[in-house]
This record gives structure tokens, C-alpha cells and sequence, in this order.
């Protein structure tokens, strides 16, 4: 009974037209080109490279697209029982309805050839989400992104903000500030004026949360406007030579900021916790950054604490969290959870870490799910393998265990997946 | 078959009387007076403000209890998903004959009179003992209880020593002290002395245990009298406002010394790990306390190494940490598991965490639950919780996994349900 | 559907031989003389003793083995309850013909005889891998171990690194080395040499791996021969009084220095990490040991950026570290999976693990199981507990959820249980 009523719900849910919480979309290119851009995905890039395939054979400079997924296809047997490569399957199933068991030399030229042919259509970008049924996607903006020439209400502005709290003594950065907030930068009021006038741009132009993603040993607290001075001062003057601890320093004084301005433009501030970057820097691009998960919720206690009309949907990297994640929500009004983040990606942790949730934080504080994609083709596998974890806890925890009706159990599985994504980010 | 089975066995189960062997109840009004008894239950109250309800509307003072009920009824519809509220609908159902699949503003009336007019009976109390299977109930006393006026057959002592451990500096805990035990105390022998008479009072009244709630980063090590006179000097001269370290010093000290006494009186001492208190101070009332999940048992190996004919239930925070509970219970004739607490006792993590325990560690040395109750209409869901998670545990994998008969699986339950808790509390 | 196919693929699978990548089998006795060398495993003897055996009892000097047996018998009542006693069980009744639900003073004669009856046959040793389905066992050789006597081939040699890293301040420990290595150590270059002739020794004998178990706080990184220089001179002149820095660094050093040998060797480099030794000194022989489950794969990271031409399998002792196992073995093409160890090699810790492995690392990275065993006796009910693991998560996970032909599942599961032991440690 337990498969057929946990397919029921399956199909339900899919039913549903989805808002995706946190993308990394160009606007300006949303969808693929080519099959390079989805087999360029890092999961398949840094899992090919670790499964035994060397850097310098996939990233060659210069190697056009189809002699890219040429080589890679050759790395994907090693690779074939993961979740990941599950994705690649069921996006070419569906949208390109190529089918196969796997990908390799037999059959890579046949999948570039049927992707090519969809994705050489004019409406592809359109046809992608009319079947992965999305209406609206939320990006990931540089903090001077100016935010023209695309639709806002499909791609939905979100304002990143790692560069202005962790690079803020790289002098690019710095120009970049000054030059998009028409702000010279001498005094901490200078910076503090440039801040907010990135947050005045991007209301303007529709945003819907502010987010972050932090290291491990992340622990902010309020620093002083004279601590933060004397800390600009010396990044002012010695650049990117300056000492670890004016760089903290001043890092938590903008952080604190970025708080103080989602209190005041009454927008989300998204807490990504537990990126280690460039632990290993021999490997593909975007296939470097681990992590340590030794890495406790309480480091955010005066946050939350400071900030009760913010909040703050948190993602967390190492499933080992997600009982601090749940436990923090349960209490807190301005904690809530938000999806299930990279190397929490995976359905065993998605499974595990979703029950937990959903058995003891209030319903309406769960965001369920986001993609995290590059390109748009990626939404529908990634959804439907949440949707089938959600379907499983829904069937076995709620409608068998519990004894809840088929019915409330979807209303449940509804909210998660979409109606707090509206409420969060205020849709309605 | 599995459910099936699992539904027998819990059948079987639920037959068994048990012992609670911790919870807060108050011996002289152990049952509830009206449903805000039960509504106010920090779980409900916490999880409610979490969903968007104020503390000041919750906790607004003089509001009589059908009011407060009101209040809470309004805020339930978010939590209905929870395991929380599950233990609400179970025990309304059970104890009250009020039957409803949720609560709301349409019904909160109705259950809270079902509710008063089962409450209002003279043998209430009796009535919820006999339902819920129930013998005895470990209390949970402060050291000055005078523990008179009630049965300890029925209501056991257990002396809880939070406050002679973390907050000695404190005058009033100080005077309590010394008023109660009848002891000046100038030095250190004078504590030691209140200490032991404090253990005498309990022993006479039928003690059954010495309970303690720890920090994360607490690390009991032996000091020696002579620096920890000094710190009791300092203490002396300056209360709460000495140095964090001499506070720290003492409370090894009266840890260390709480733990002699319990050898001498052969007692276990209930650690309970992990647990920062007042982390969101904006919470409502019991709602403000969450944890690091960064501790480990090698903290306490001093102690454990320390007094091996002292017995340690202990009880986790974070289910990270029952991995590590489960090997030191392994290894240490000393350490046995002790239910599954707060944070950790909804049902994925009870399920797991019981599971891990059943398979690795001697049957003899695990106390299956307790409540953690303040009324008595809680043990019922509660325990009937755990109950379900056992049958599911024993059903896959003892009888199914590894072919056990269904009655030598029933053996292993009830042993972990009430054996062991008479052979290490010392009732048979 | 899933019992019966679960079991048809555990069935394929035990047709497979296997090769066991890590025991501690002593070539010139590897099977068992007596149920005494049985029952003596630490997993007994410690059990035992954790319900209620006093070591003095389980340890008297002197006795023999039947009188041991007979006493540990006595305390098995309260373990059997236990997966490790289960393997007791499952081997007794494969290898000695001895089915019984139980063992306790009724019938432990009756399974000594049994057992006795077989150990005296000549070929017993043979019997034993025959039934177990193992043609190659590796070994845990001292690295001054002559590795002589005995077949290499069945008994592969493995050197075992912990006492050049940890002990080197023991004169015992240096006096070995430089007997065994014909070298006087007096310099750092000394000392250099005397480690490569250990591996030219090893080499010349068939070594297929280095090994080493590490604890928590183990971060190794490289330390110039300068610095290293000088703490061997504080070690030279002060033995095991010198400073815990100068240990600390020179053993840092001399990992270092295996790592490269392993480089120069073609040697995979096996990494035990997480135990703390003696953590219990009072508990019975090889049943002191525990740990501190805060440890994190980040310590490492220099270790896996310096030397990327060495294959890293890695155990971890808590399952809490697995999922950063999985992360670091799906980014790093060194880093490989290595079995389920000791406090984690139980069923529902194997499970998850492995589950969490099977879908997100490339299948070529991943060293199934090993048996850790110190008598022959134990792969077979060891392996077979983990096959049990493996059938459900690759009929579950694989077959049903994911889809895939039985066929494919079993191709999966010959890959993680023998091809990729051949690949890593090569054999072919």
C-alpha cells in the first residue's frame, strides 16, 4: 500500500506550479545551449575528475562543446550509480525524451543530437519551465548587478552579498562598490551609505531575499562603528596585506548591516553555513569547496537574538546540522528551514533530514526545497527527487503512522513545496 | 506482516505497568486543574510563538485559563504536523474520550470542557495513573525540598543539583543551603558537610537518584580541596560577581563531591548532557534553552574512570551525540543509556537512536524512556510514542532481521521498558 | 518484493570470493585452536564485562580455555541482544554445525566440543576460508615484522605505521627499527633511511598497502627537516620525558615521510582516523578504547592536496564523520572509502553509511567491507552482516526506487565487495 499511496502523492504534488527559492540563473541565458552546459554542471565535471578523469583533459581550454561531452560521457560509467547522474537521466528522458540506462560511447552523440534539437528551439527556455512546471525562479545578483533586460517576475532578483563581507579588502571589490553606489569610500559612514544604497537598487527592482553562504568558523557579533573604523582603515590602507583580524572585523561589522537593511527593506536574509572554499584547489572548477562539520547554530545566537523581525531561511551543508537547523526553528520565530543544500542534496540525507523537519517545526515555517541550478533544465530532476522524498515521509509519517488522510497529507506537502515560499518572500 | 506484527507487540507492551524514572511533576497537584494545564506545556506555548504568536499574548498575565486555551487554540493549526501536538490529540482522545483530528477555534471549547469535567473529578490523579499504566513517577527535587506530604512510593524523590553545581554564587541558593542543612558555610568543609547531610535528608525519604543538567562545554576534572577553597573564598567575597573561572573551579568541586556522595549512598547520578540554557531569552517561559551539538563523552572520562561503582544514565541532547553515548555504554560497566530527551524525542531521531542502542549494547544496561513530564497527563503519548518506535525496532529487526520469536522480542521490551529500570534504580 | 529480492541478491553476492582488505590475523595461527580464541575477541570479553563481568574474572591468570569459555558464557545472557553476538552465533552454526538460539551455562559444553571437534582438523584453516569464500586476507604486520614463513599471497602484508609516528620517543620503539632497518638513527637522515629500507623490505615481500589509525586530534601537516631535526635531537636526549610538542612534530614528520614512501611505493595509504586510545584503562585487554566524535576531514586537507599521486582509503570510527567521507571522496580523486569500522560496524550505522556512499561517490572509489578480524573465524558472519546491509540498500535504493535490473544491481555490488579491492590495491 505504502508505494502505491506514496505514488499518488507523487503525482499530485507534481501537479503543482513552483516558485524555485534559490537558483544561480543568468537572467540573460537561462537554459542550455548545448549538452556542454548541463554535462558542464560541476557534479558531473568534479565527480568525472574524481572517479579518475585529469583536469587538464576536461577543462582544455578551447575544446568545443560536443568533443566536451565526448569526454566527459567517457567518465560517467564510473559515475552512473549516483543521485547526480540520476539527474542527467531523467532530464534527458523528459525533456529531450531521450532514454537510455546510461550515458557513455555508444549513445553520448545520440543524447548531444536530440538535446541540440530541443534546445535550437525558439521557446526551449519556455518549454523547459512549462514541464518542470515553474513560474518564477529567484537568482543569485553580484551586489552590482544593475538588474535590466530581463523579466523580474520570472527571474526573481536576490541580492548575494559573500563578496562584500569576505572581500571587501580586494580593491576590485571595493571599486566595484564605489563605482555602482556612486559612493567614495573614506569612512565607515561611506560605507554604510553604499550598502544601503545597494539595497534601495535592488527594492527597485523587485528583490525578494538578501543571502550569504558562511565558512564554518563564522561567529558573528555586533562590532562598535569605532572597532569597524579603525578596521577599514587599516583594509583601506593596506588592501588585501591587511591582518586577519581587521578583515573579521570588519566582516561582521557589514554583516550586521546586511541585517540592519533586510530589518529595514523587510527582506529575507538567506544563511547558507558551512562552506570551507578552495580546500582543494587541484580540482574542476566549482568542484573545490568541502567543508568541516564542526559547526554549531548557537555561533548565530546573537544574531537571531538582535534581529527578531528578520528572517532568516537557513540552509546547512553537513546533514549533522540539521537537527541544531531543527531544533532552532522550533523555538525561534525567525529561524526557518530552507532546503536541502549540495552535499545535503543526496536522497538518503534529504529523506532523513526532511522527516526530522517535518515532525517537529511548525509547518508553516519550511520551505522545502530550491534547485541551486545553473540552467533551467536542471529544476525538473532535482524537484522530482525532493518530491519523491516529501511523497515518501508524507505516505509512511503521515497518511500510515499517523493515520492522516491522503489528503491533508498533500496539504502539507502543497505548503511546503509552494505556499511558503509566497509567504516567506512575501507573495502575498 | 511487519505492520501487523509491530501492532502486536505494541499491543503486548502497552499491557506492562511502568515506572517513569524522570519527570518535573509536583507531587502535591500532579494532574492537571483545566486544559491550560496541558496547553501551557512549554512545548505548545514555544512551538505556537515559533508559528507567529507573541509572547505577550501568550503570557499576558491574569488571563484566566480558558482564555489562554483560546489564545493557544488560534495558533495550533500551524503546529498540527508536529509530533508535539500529536501527543495532544492522544492523550485528549485517550484520557478525555474528545476525539478531533485537530484543534481549532471551532473546538478548543469543547475539549477544554471534555477536559474539565474529567479534571474536576476527585480521582483524577488515580484514573490517568491507571489508564497510562503508571506506578510510580521519578520526581525531579531541589535540594532544599523538604519532601513531606505525599507518597514517595508513588511520587519517588530524585535530588536534583543544578544549582549547587552552576550557581553557588548566588546568595539565595547559598542561604537555601545553609537553612536547609543547617550548616554556616566559611569553608570548604562546611560545604562538603551540607552536601552529605543534604544526601542523609534524601536517603531517608527514599531517593532513588541524583540528577544534573550539563553545558556543552562542561568537562568535569577532580580539584583538589585546596584550590577549590580558594575559589570558595573568592566566591564568598564577591557572589555573582566572581570570576568566571572560580565559579567554574567550585562547581567541579561540588560535582566531583556529588558523585562521592552518590557511592556512598548508592545512587545513580542522571547526567543529562548538553543543554545551554536562555540561548533566546525573547522565548516564552521554558522556550528559551537550545544546545551545541559539538560535545563529547570524552569529557567526562575522568569521572566515568573516576568512580566506577557509580551508575551514570545518561541522557543526550543531540542525537549526534547517541553514537558516542552508544559506545561508552559499551565499553563502561558505569554508563547506561537513559531515554531520549527534548530535542531528540520525536520519532525519526527516537527510532534511530533506539535502534543503534538495541544492537550494540548489553540488553541490561538500557533504560528505555521517561516522560520528562510536569503533568501526569503526559506519560500516555509519551510513552505510547516510544512504545510505537520499540514495536517498530523489535518487529524489523529482531523478529524479521534475525528471525527472534515475537515472545523473546516482547522479553527484550519489557526488560527496557520496566526491568531495567528496577535493577538499576534499586527496586528489586 | 523487496524481502525476496533482497535475498536473491544476497544470495548471488555470497557466491562471490573475496579478498579482506584489513584483519589482524596472525599468519602462522590464523584460525582458532579453541572457542576460547573465539570468545576471547574484545567484542566478548568487553561486553561481558560492560553487564557486569569483572575483568578480574574474565582475565584470571592462568586459567585455561574451557574454564574461560565457561565463565564468559555465563555473562552472554546479557548481550544477546547484540549484533557482535550475533556473528558468534552465525559462525557457530556455519563452520561448527552448532545452531542455537542462545548460549548460556545449558549449552556452552556442547559448543566448545563442537567447536573443539572441528579446530583439530588439519585443514581447518583451509575449511574456513573455503567456507567463507576468501582466497586473500591482509594482514596488520609491525614494521619490523620479517614477513617470513608464511604464504603472501593468502596473507598479504600490510605495514602498520602507529609506532613510528606515535612511540618513535620509546626507546623499545627505536631500538626495533634501527635493528630491523641496520641503521643507527642519529640524524633526521638517518631516520629517513631507515623508514625507506622498511619499505623496500615490505615491497620485496608483496606489501599491498600502509596503515595507520589516528586520533581525533591528529592535523598533520609538513614540517621542514629543520624543525624536525631539532625535535629529533629533544627526542634523542630525553626519550619519553620530552615535550608533547616535540613528539607531536616529529611524528608529523614522519607521516609525512610514509606518505611519500607510499608515493614512491605505488602504496595506497590507509587512514584509520578517530580513536582515542586507553580512553578506558580500567576496561579488559583491547577494550579501552574510545574516542571523541569531533573530528573533521578538513585536518587533512594538506595531507590529500600534497601527495595526490597516493590513494587514501579511509575508515571513520563515528558514523557522524561519514557524511564528510562521502564529500571528500566525491571532490578528491585520493581520497576512497574504507569499509565500516569498529564502533560503526553495526547494522543500523553499516546501512545509513553505506546508502549515503552508494549514491553520491563514484563506484570505483569505494573498499565495500573488511573484517578487522583477529581469527579466521570471524569474516564469515562479519561479511555476511554487511552483504545483508548491501542487498537491502541495492534492492531498495537501486532496483526498486531507482529501477534498475537486478543484473545491474549485483554488477554494483561485486564492484564494491572484490573489484574495487583488486583495483585500489593492486592486484590486476
Amino acid at each position: 500500500m505504502s508505494a502505491a499511496l506514496q505514488q499518488t502523492i507523487y503525482e499530485t504534488l507534481s501537479q503543482l506550479v513552483l516558485i524555485d527559492p534559490h537558483t544561480h540563473i543568468n537572467p540573460h541565458s537561462p537554459a542550455s545551449k548545448t549538452l556542454a552546459d548541463i554535462l558542464g554542471y560541476h557534479y558531473y565535471t568534479e565527480l568525472a575528475h574524481s572517479a579518475g578523469m585529469s583536469r587538464e583533459h576536461i577543462e582544455q581550454p578551447g575544446i568545443d562543446p560536443k568533443e566536451k561531452v565526448r569526454r566527459l560521457a567517457e567518465g560517467l560509467g564510473h559515475i552512473d550509480n549516483t543521485a547526480q547522474l540520476s539527474w542527467l537521466l531523467e532530464l534527458a528522458q523528459e525533456l529531450f525524451g531521450f532514454e537510455a540506462e546510461r550515458v557513455d560511447s555508444s549513445n553520448w552523440e545520440a543524447m548531444y543530437d536530440a538535446a541540440l534539437s530541443k534546445m535550437l528551439q525558439p521557446d526551449w527556455e519556455d518549454q523547459v519551465l512549462r514541464k518542470t512546471g515553474l513560474e518564477s525562479v529567484f537568482l543569485t545578483n553580484d551586489f552590482d548587478d544593475p538588474l535590466e533586460g530581463f523579466d523580474t517576475q520570472r527571474y526573481v532578483p536576490c541580492l548575494r552579498t559573500d563578496e562584500l563581507v569576505f572581500h571587501f579588502a580586494k580593491p576590485t571589490v571595493r571599486n566595484r562598490l564605489q563605482k555602482c553606489s556612486n559612493t567614495q569610500i573614506h569612512a565607515l559612514s561611506d560605507l554604510r551609505r553604499a550598502i544601503k544604497q545597494r539595497f534601495a537598487h535592488f527594492k527597485s527592482r523587485g528583490v525578494r531575499a538578501c543571502a550569504i553562504s558562511l565558512p564554518p568558523n563564522f561567529s558573528p557579533t555586533q562590532i562598535s562603528d569605532a572597532v569597524a573604523e579603525q578596521a577599514l582603515n587599516r583594509i583601506l590602507a593596506s588592501n588585501e596585506q591587511v591582518d586577519a583580524d581587521s578583515r573579521a572585523v570588519l566582516g561582521y561589522w557589514v554583516f550586521w548591516e546586511l541585517a540592519g537593511n533586510c530589518a529595514e527593506s523587510k527582506l529575507p536574509f538567506d544563511l547558507m553555513i558551512g562552506v570551507n572554499r578552495a580546500v582543494y584547489p587541484g580540482g574542476v572548477f566549482q568542484g573545490q569547496d568541502l567543508y568541516d562539520s564542526r559547526v554549531s547554530l548557537i555561533q548565530y545566537r546573537d544574531l537571531f537574538n538582535a534581529f527578531p523581525q528578520v528572517t532568516f531561511p537557513i540552509s546547512v551543508l553537513a546533514s549533522v546540522t540539521n537537527q541544531e537547523l531543527v531544533s532552532y526553528a522550533w523555538i525561534f520565530p525567525n529561524v526557518v528551514t530552507n532546503g536541502h543544500w549540495w552535499y545535503s542534496n543526496t536522497p538518503s540525507f534529504v529523506h532523513r533530514d526532511l522527516q526530522a523537519r517535518l515532525e517537529a517545526i511548525p509547518r508553516n515555517k519550511q520551505i522545502g526545497y530550491y534547485s541551486d541550478m545553473y540552467k533551467l533544465e536542471f529544476a525538473l530532476p532535482k524537484f522530482n527527487m525532493f518530491k519523491r522524498c516529501l511523497s515518501k515521509v508524507l505516505a509512511q509519517h503521515f497518511v500510515i503512522d499517523s493515520r492522516w488522510s491522503e489528503t491533508r497529507a498533500i496539504e502539507l506537502g502543497r505548503q511546503v513545496l509552494r505556499g511558503n515560499v509566497e509567504t516567506i518572500f512575501g507573495f502575498r
